[in-house]
């Protein structure tokens, strides 16, 4: 049994691709809380609200840790997804976070972002440009078949 | 003695002011190597020329990958600095990786930055404004002193 | 399945609120012993009568870290709940105890505590005021839904 | 040579007692900041002014803990003081962190307080009632000798 | 659940009354190969006979290693038993490999054998006199209740 | 439930010949893939092609390491087999990475390769001759029955 | 500079043949406290006497734990001497602590306890029988330099 | 300051190139034995003859044990370098061990040896192939400057 963290970009559905491709396979998937607006307010729609947007966005970023760190915590395999936008500083955060437990890391990103990402590449074991090709690294992972 | 490694942008002179504000401190500063060309072409003027690109910058990334671990694994605190431009996941990456170390981290950035910043804020310890504020903290936690 | 250990007061029934509240999460639960008497005097019941009661409350200590080191150790989420009476020195410890380990820490207490437990909610990702806070708390870290 | 960090109780001279009391052995001491007000206003004096007290307590509290991780961190026995007075909850709260690192832990307290402390003391490889006791100890530790 | 390993004497039926008396509790108990001979020739009647005692001794002690290893490492309670006779060197040994590990550590011992075992003892949260108090220290780590 | 990694050599039957003869007994093993082909390929297969030959391997490489990683560090026994022919640089490199994280090393190996292999049978518990060997050892681990 | 902790029997010479022995090479010793009568009594003669010689006995041990766990933790090489007489389980229970935070361990006994140390002594890098075979250990660890 | 390691071959001038070239730089070099008999002997040298030729070995693989160990633990970056000739199983375990315990790995081999080693390739940083590279990271690491 493989448990697979996926961080990083929330607004397209790879992970739907991904955890859609590998039905069958012994994964299990976890991921962040992938509701934007749901993510942003966490902290203040429970614990109370705040003046300042400072803390207002902090109280948030404090619960989603929750989460994060367990998901990170117990996962063999990290997947980090950096999408066309946006400065996704908390994708490579987490990356750079789950290097540092020695957790296995894929990327999954466009070329056009390679030189901007390499120092993360080069903690990966692999870099990935599609769902699809992360659904094969994780069956061949798991019971050593290729793609036909 | 405090151990400390400035991580992050490299195109203006925030090490400096740091490294020249904290005069007469008992601390030790390490850093990337700062010098971008020798940074991006390290790999290949070492190891020989890669066709590809992309190997050309893991080259680089991976020789640089001795200099940065070792500089995050003997520090104390790790100030990580966000400028204006660029993607700067390398910087997002080295907090991450030294939060799960579970070093001190001070991150150095501006208000514009605070939304997309906040996971990452939410990990560290400090988060400053200017370079003077960052030797404040450092001449704080030695010695108790603040500023008049 | 989130483990959550549920250290601190034992005057009032926080606990039995948190376990009520959270029924239907995958959630377990762990505790210390909470029968005051019992837990006082486990040490001298089992392994023998003192005369002096340092060392008899020293034996019953002892033999309450067993299970606390476990219910730590095990947990992936520590709340600590501090009360309006007594000096509650064991669920501070127990913070400490859990913030060293990298646990994700949820403090439960009144505003009125807030200053003298400044550096304790430093190292928490959640300061809860109330028992239902933190059900919610646990409800959105499991499945992103926030309270209506 | 062996480091200690002082931890705890600010009012009294105990830790001028005890350092003292060591010279000319080979002892190197730490300690948190122990100016009161340097202590609380550390975080809107160096980094920005708060118009909520929670959040200006807050950010002092985060600066501190760069101070206390690290001199916890180095230290070989860590001396948590409880005094007379006040919660005293970060004290248990660095006992608590002390514990989980493996620290060796000295306690310093009178007897009116043992029952309070008896989770904590149960962590401690000595309980001692004054600051001579522990220059005692540490003289014993360092060359073996015992008092007159 | 909670995982026991019974280190120690082999010659007597102290593991039978433990875990006899702890049957209906939530305790998994391991255990080293308590057939003397087996122990003693695993490692020559697996891997080949030596001519040198010291080397057939090593084999066997190398062999039993592996169980030993494990069954310390997956315990949250290591019990160590010391009986009347012999060096039981590998049962002081069991006991400060388990306390280098943080294990919860309770010493089966009769009081004659105080002195001998002060910093064996010093290293655990229980001193026994006989299987039946073993047995009812863990009735009372996993549900709270003291012997009548 | 013992958890065993079969390292090493890939062209003989010893993996099917231990788990066959371990059948009954509680062990779940684990291991490389084994079809060479598909090991040396499964990084450009599945991630795309490279002109350089040393790209090819290391894409693969990486990609093996997602498994092995998995593997040995879920392992409670690492079994490494070397055989007759090739370098086998991969089985010491696993036999070093499994010997740093603690596992239990059983090294498979013929009596001629005794003197190049002195420095890794220095950190095995054991060092079989046959796979019946291994079995045997399991066996005696498991449930302290030795060969008839 | 290899540092070396000295552990274990304490009324003879072993120690002074060691360090003697040693003179000239970059090893620094460090060693229990090893005068018989203050080790038992540090305890009461630093924090008070106590009524129960048990607790007598355990006060020492605690304050003595203090030294030995510094000397182990900051050792390369633990050398562990068993005499001829008493229990000597402390010796076997610093050996095992050792071995569990991966030091380097040199046993030091004659050859009629082979068998009651061979559990011990399958922990170890080396079995020497005198003081002069540790510092020719010592020599070539540190020289490369084999005794004439 | 950075703490080097060079493992593996023994039969050419390597090591000395290394040390030459870096003269003036702030590393600090630590190697293995690399007189082949004493590395052989040392064990039977200090701690008496055997006459089974296995434990001859292995006797003296333990004693070379101490100072690998140590070298490696010690290390910043590990240099492994492999030969043209014979297995090197113990230079692949070295690097192994050294990549489970996150150390910077550099490899040093001929192209010829690229299939084989690809495994042991994938876990490091640079693969250099002679030791004029190796000098010249080392000088970049350590002060950012580019060969001529």
């Amino acid at each position: 049994m493989l448990n697979v963290y996926l961080s990083g970009e929330i607004h397209t559905d790879w992970r739907e691709q991904i955890t859609e491709g590998a039905k069958g396979l012994a994964v299990t998937f976890n991921s962040p809380v992938t509701d934007h607006a749901a993510s942003d307010d966490c902290g203040v729609a429970i614990l109370g609200s705040e003046d300042n947007k400072y803390w207002h966005d902090h109280k948030g970023a404090m619960v989603n840790a929750i989460r994060t760190r367990k998901g990170i915590a117990d996962a063999d395999v990290v997947v980090v997804r950096f999408g066309e936008k946006y400065k996704q500083w908390n994708a490579a955060f987490d990356a750079g976070y789950a290097a540092a437990l020695g957790k296995s890391l894929i990327i999954l990103q466009q070329p056009d972002h390679d030189h901007a990402l390499k120092e993360v590449d080069a903690a990966a074991l692999a870099v990935a440009r599609d769902p699809a090709q992360v659904v094969e690294i994780l069956r061949y992972v798991l019971d050593g078949s290729l793609p036909a």
